[in-house]
């Protein structure tokens, strides 16, 4: 049982960590923040019942009792003036990491709907590292990836040139497969970049071909991204965007190399630097 | 039933439009191409069993088959040697507007895992009209929003004034509740655009206080955003990224003021153009 005393601390927004940047040629090893990335999953009660699971979400930790009260809104299953109370779970069956990420909501009446376990995240658990775990449970096992440097810089131009429709509209990401010599095999474009990521390792799936070794992306870089990569076998995610945390602690239990930020002559690898060549 | 020479045509990655572009004190309206956004809903079949839906999930049309088969292996639902045809649905109980939005994938053999209707959509249909029509049926009833040019350009700025984590981290959302004259409210983050809304609009509920009229956020804009703004009765919405050819038909069905793009001394209108004063 917690004790209040002896509470994990609640996770915060960022957190700190330890990365590597490759800028015009040199290797600075320095601490950085990334941003916050945990499952958050919402329950609803109301008289006469025992709350139930509606939703499990990943979100960045804090405000999470306005982001509960604003998402059963949004979603149609209650109305503001039927929100009573919002706690976090205080459940016994919950382990120390997964006291913050479980809210529930009290209402004053009946829920109007019951989303059929929207957003359900395909992990048991609802506290980041039990996710991370059940995604590597999926992995494919491959062979590690090196990449050098002059190849990663050049990655974000190569995946421009295959994307007619960012030109075109503004609003469309990409993800493209790669060799490991920077060669473009399959790219990409959707609205939504797990979408695009789903598409570039169909088109190998439908091909009945073997998924390239580098995945790179227009944008940043979440936790459900690195899971489709290391679920297809892929061994380094590039992208043009920020990681989070969830990503890394994915990308480093899963032997990815992970970089982000790659721009002009600088790039941050989060994981696997050792790989990237000179 | 859908006779093959009178199939409506395949809908493309993007849409022609008619915006207004609000560019360094003058108003120029013209054509402009948006990125389209439109459900897909994903079966699986195998030996024995008919049809499931799995999943509907917003996607840009084209390469279709490749999106189902990539997610579903991604997901764990199957693995890429099971994967034996895929095909858009012919069902005749499909409306003509749905025919390129479902996609069936046989398996050689049953499901390794069948996700809880993840990513369900709470729309009934899975055409983008219908889709529109379920969002309207919800929408709060609110007096139209009035926005003066000055205000728009000023808006991201304040909003980013308010955003502490995106300076530390680069890979967070801001969404921010103001009034018409571009007073601040609330400001939230997230590493998810939705839930930053879901918080900001969260923080409203919880203090028993009136949602502010004019929502801006930091990137793009989906539809599930101008869902979240419909059903929370917010009468603008400003963002710095691009929309959605499905959040451009919302925002005009629900008459709301939807402003892109806003980059210096620059913005363009998608809706409610005419409540936007010089």
């Amino acid at each position: 049982m917690s004790i209040l005393g002896q509470r994990r601390r609640r996770p915060g927004p960022s957190v700190r960590d330890r990365v590597t940047e490759f800028r015009d040629g040199a290797r600075l090893v320095h601490e950085d923040r990334v941003v916050t990335e945990e499952p958050l999953e919402l329950r609803v009660g109301w008289p006469g019942s025992p709350a139930q699971r509606v939703a499990v979400t990943m979100r960045t930790p804090g405000h999470d009792f306005e982001l509960a009260a604003g998402w059963l809104v949004h979603e149609g299953v209650t109305v503001p003036e039927e929100v009573r109370a919002v706690r976090y779970c205080t459940d016994e069956t919950l382990g120390d990491l997964e006291e913050f990420n479980v809210v529930t909501v009290d209402l004053a009446t009946a829920p109007r709907t019951m989303p059929a376990a929207r957003m359900v995240s395909s992990a048991c658990g609802v506290c980041g590292t039990d996710t991370v775990q059940d995604v590597l449970s999926r992995a494919e096992a491959v062979p590690p990836v090196s990449l050098s440097a002059a190849t990663v810089l050049a990655l974000p131009d190569r995946l421009r040139e295959e994307q007619p429709g960012f030109e075109r509209t503004g609003g469309i990401h990409a993800a493209g497969l790669f060799e490991a010599d920077g060669t473009a095999v399959v790219v990409r474009e959707d609205v939504g970049r797990h979408n695009a990521v789903d598409k570039a390792v169909g088109s190998r799936i439908l091909g009945r071909a073997p998924v390239p070794p580098v995945l790179v992306l227009s944008g940043r870089i979440g936790f459900e991204l690195v899971q489709k990569a290391v679920v297809s076998g892929v061994g380094a995610l590039v992208a043009v965007g920020a990681p989070t945390s969830l990503a890394v602690s994915l990308a480093r239990e899963a032997d990815l190399v992970l970089v982000g930020f790659t721009r002009g002559q600088r790039f941050v690898a989060y994981a696997g630097a050792d790989r990237i060549t000179d």
